[in-house]
């Protein structure tokens, strides 16, 4: 199998990554997330704190109202009850009939089977992005098929993958970036990750460059979570330290701090 | 349809609200919250810091069993699942029965027909107050039957109106007061609202003046939020500051930050 | 009934204990929790801060591929719905025949029938600790059959008891300890007992003397919580701090601070 070469990011692509996030702020879109219980609370403080209006409800008997009205949609599959798969269903079929952006994070579908099935057929139903840990990566790309690579996903699936880690990657086969920013004390606050792949639903409500706006987001995120790391004085405070960051930063200081290859 | 005149709050009035929410922090109540997933946690935290005791199950098998020791109840819309509408119906029977005071919050009510419809139901069996901004107003009161304003829809329905804004109306017909303290930036933290209405179940469990229960609590859930936000740095430090200051504002404080008219 | 005499904990028992708690950090098991819907945001939190890895997951689908792969269980019944109730039969069955630790926290059984009758089922199939205060013990205890201690009640079940409150007693019949750390400030937080049962399990995950464990991480709770108490100004920052704390405090602070007896 051929490797793909893929352009790297300028400064002009880091400039329109870090625009497309702070249009969040003025646009304020509505963002229906499906997400675990335990994402939930934390989810929607950093949806706000970037400047979107979250919605979080999980129920089928009212998912088409709120999805109906929202601009982009999160599925993020943290809990896996029933109710939360049957939102799922309506919910993505909607929102792809609308030609609406919609975002799929496919939590811990390396330790649950059941899971992994369940986000292979999300997978084939056009996602406008996934963010995955390598982990994650093993358990749901097909492997035998040549996905062995973010970029061969991104293009087999026509989406944006966004490859988390110590440094993360996100690329759309023909374009791909590394962030290189944020801190190790992120990944001792529960649905940090989760949250952050909700920034990344909010972007892509505002900024029609998928890529572009992956990448904002997550640059962002990572910004705002140095940031804050460096005035936490641990998990506890680092989680209320990057909410205000998020609500705060400036988009010189986005720019100055991005460590983007 | 003609006007209706209704009294302004005095400082004696003020007097009387406060020292309603104060009282919470001494009888210490116990409230049993049917509230949405995203609003249970910080909904107990507030209740905690004020001095109630919060009970949050939503279980239809045990339901029954919580609020039968419950002094009041809360019911919020804001996730509308099958199990929670099945212990909404058994525990709103069992509180109106024991002639407790339960408060309904009709969480975004605009953004979903069947649940809309569901409050409307709810609004029949004699909420002891009802909480809800300008647009879930439009969405549940009878406008046909003359409901146009929070002091009609109070007289109609025997209970308080708190309609929730830049600036809070406490009205139930006869007696309405507005509240002018509170802070832009509260509506940057998720569940806040939902919290704020929790508040006022606690005070309707110690005062039997509902209006001055209800006005009591959003006059204390202001301040407290204009004392937070003072002290914040955005809205992650704004949810940590709320819950210490409801925790330690004193009468003198209360009373000289209120601004009612 | 002849009363039981149970040896003191000696300072060498402290230094074990607080070793196995400080080993979380270094082995980083892998804890799964079957918690209450308000719990779950901060448990798995206070996991993360002391260095377990925490899967939330209430699916009885995938329940069993989250707990095979997890070093030990808690059970907490802060919320009781059927789709839990469910996921607790199929995990506490895995788990026993495992041969690995699970731990039940029988939350507000004082406060419903069917929760404590549910309790009482789960406490003859081998919890390796049960964490109570005095109205839940009173609630799920075979007074009758003698059950009048939890030194007694640790010796029928063959398990460790914590009995929380103002000092919490850690017993397996044989061994008592005292623990006299904590703040009155960590009961106006919800979730804190919780949070604080689920860290027994990290260190019952850890240590094998069950003893050991469950009084090592109930005074780290209770010497963290202290810590907190002292840098916050109410129960909105102590909730942020004692993550910090767990997260931070040393070897030689926990011992210069533990208070046992």
């Amino acid at each position: 199998m051929q490797m793909l070469a893929s352009d790297h990011p300028t400064p002009q692509h880091a400039k329109l990554a870090i625009d497309a996030v702070l249009r969040v702020r003025e646009r304020r879109p509505r963002i229906h997330c499906i997400t675990n219980a335990v994402a939930q609370n934390f989810t929607a403080n950093l949806l706000l704190a970037a400047g979107a209006i979250p919605s979080m409800t999980v129920a089928p008997d009212e998912i088409a109202d709120f999805v109906g009205s929202a601009d982009a949609l999160l599925v993020n599959l943290g809990t896996f009850d029933r109710e939360r798969r049957e939102a799922v269903e309506i919910a993505v079929k909607q929102v792809v009939n609308a030609g609406r952006p919609w975002v799929l994070d496919p939590v811990f579908v390396d330790r649950s089977r059941p899971r992994a099935q369940f986000a292979r057929t999300l997978m084939a139903r056009s996602p406008t992005a996934i963010r995955l840990n390598a982990a994650e990566f093993a358990a749901v790309a097909d492997v035998q098929a040549g996905e062995k690579t973010p970029e061969r996903l991104a293009l087999d699936r026509c989406c944006v993958v966004a490859l988390s880690g110590a440094i993360d990657i996100v690329t759309d086969g023909a374009r791909t970036a590394k962030i290189e920013n944020g801190d190790p004390l992120m990944a001792r606050v529960t649905a940090m990750g989760c949250a952050g792949t909700a920034l990344v639903t909010a972007a892509l409500a505002v900024e029609t460059d998928r890529w572009v706006a992956t990448l904002g987001a997550l640059l962002a995120f990572a910004v705002a979570g140095e940031w804050a790391a460096a005035r936490a004085r641990g998990p506890g405070t680092l989680a209320i330290e990057i909410l205000d960051a998020l609500a705060n930063l400036d988009r010189e200081t986005l720019l100055t701090r991005a460590r983007l290859s």
